[in-house]
């Protein structure tokens, strides 16, 4: 009986913000562990062959629809992000720099509400400042680790096997080899876990 | 408060053969009147710049684990159709026939039965005789009035509306100015109906 699952995350989409806001809620249930793999949703989409939807017009004018249904649904804060499509592999290694450090699941939240419920640009660094220190971290600390070469690399190395195990978006969960693509599928990866 | 719905269908899509399957339950429970828009789904992927999910091969891939759980989830069988991606007008066309002339229910299960779990070609009129007769209807019949012109211009029509509302793929539900895209939305269709 699978324990785990691999969780494939960007702060870049949507649709990871919402949900990564019911993961909580599921580990408690299932009581499995997550296995957090941040990646870059642009070069995994790349890889893929794969588009983001708002290049779809008519895809992109449905996610103004269909976002706020779930927002309800979980109750979740929202704002529009004046600097979407958003570039996260700065916020991305702080994740990473946390895992390493501890912090990592406060960090995670604060930096999805930072850029889905603030408005911030989590490629500014200055601005994302206040955003680590409230995941009760060391921003200058956290901030200089990004720097460092197996930080980056890791973040490649995570991008390279989502793209691997044919990862085309976010959020993508695995249990075993099972693939899981959406918040919409979270019932169905709480199925596989149990 | 809204007591209909527009669906706008096609048996070409495998996720609208899911969706259809539930209509009958959502339909007892919420007491709401069903407004069927057979379309043609190629054609309005081609107007919203869109493109089928196989032609992204990690997408297709995806789809070869996610349907069979939704086929179990629903209890439905399944057979995977040599002649994919079939091409549906004549089905299509049939079943404005019905909507007609009686016995639509009858035939839109039929034909999604034949196309999904019996390896039908929709598009082989031949191979469709039985189908139709399983609805009750008179196959040369119905067959005869495929031709009629404003049977052809209804699915024209129906599909020119659905591009001009916005949508992009099959299954879509309209309430009122809502749309929902999929079968995994129709839990937002019935709350919105409620």
């Amino acid at each position: 009986m699978p324990r785990s699952f691999d969780y494939f995350f960007d702060f870049a989409s949507p649709y990871t913000y919402l949900c990564d806001s019911q993961i909580p809620a599921l580990v408690e249930r299932t009581g499995a562990e997550v296995i957090y793999k941040p990646m870059v949703l642009g070069a995994v989409m790349v890889g893929a062959g794969n588009s983001p939807p708002s290049t779809v017009p008519a895809k992109g004018a449905y996610m103004a629809q269909d976002l706020p249904r779930w927002l309800k649904r979980y109750g979740l804060p929202f704002e529009f992000n004046p600097h979407f499509p958003v570039r996260t592999i700065f916020a991305l290694r702080c994740a990473l720099v946390a895992m390493e450090e501890g912090g990592f699941d406060d960090l995670k939240r604060e930096v999805f509400r930072a850029v889905w419920a603030e408005k911030t640009d989590p490629n500014d660094v200055e601005a994302m400042k206040p955003v680590i220190a409230r995941a009760g971290l060391d921003p200058d600390h956290v901030i200089a680790r990004t720097g460092e070469q197996p930080i980056k690399d890791q973040l490649k190395k995570n991008t390279d096997e989502a793209i691997e195990r044919g990862v085309f978006g976010a959020p993508t969960i695995f249990v075993g080899d099972e693939m899981f693509f959406g918040n919409d599928r979270l019932d169905f990866v709480e199925e596989a876990l149990k």
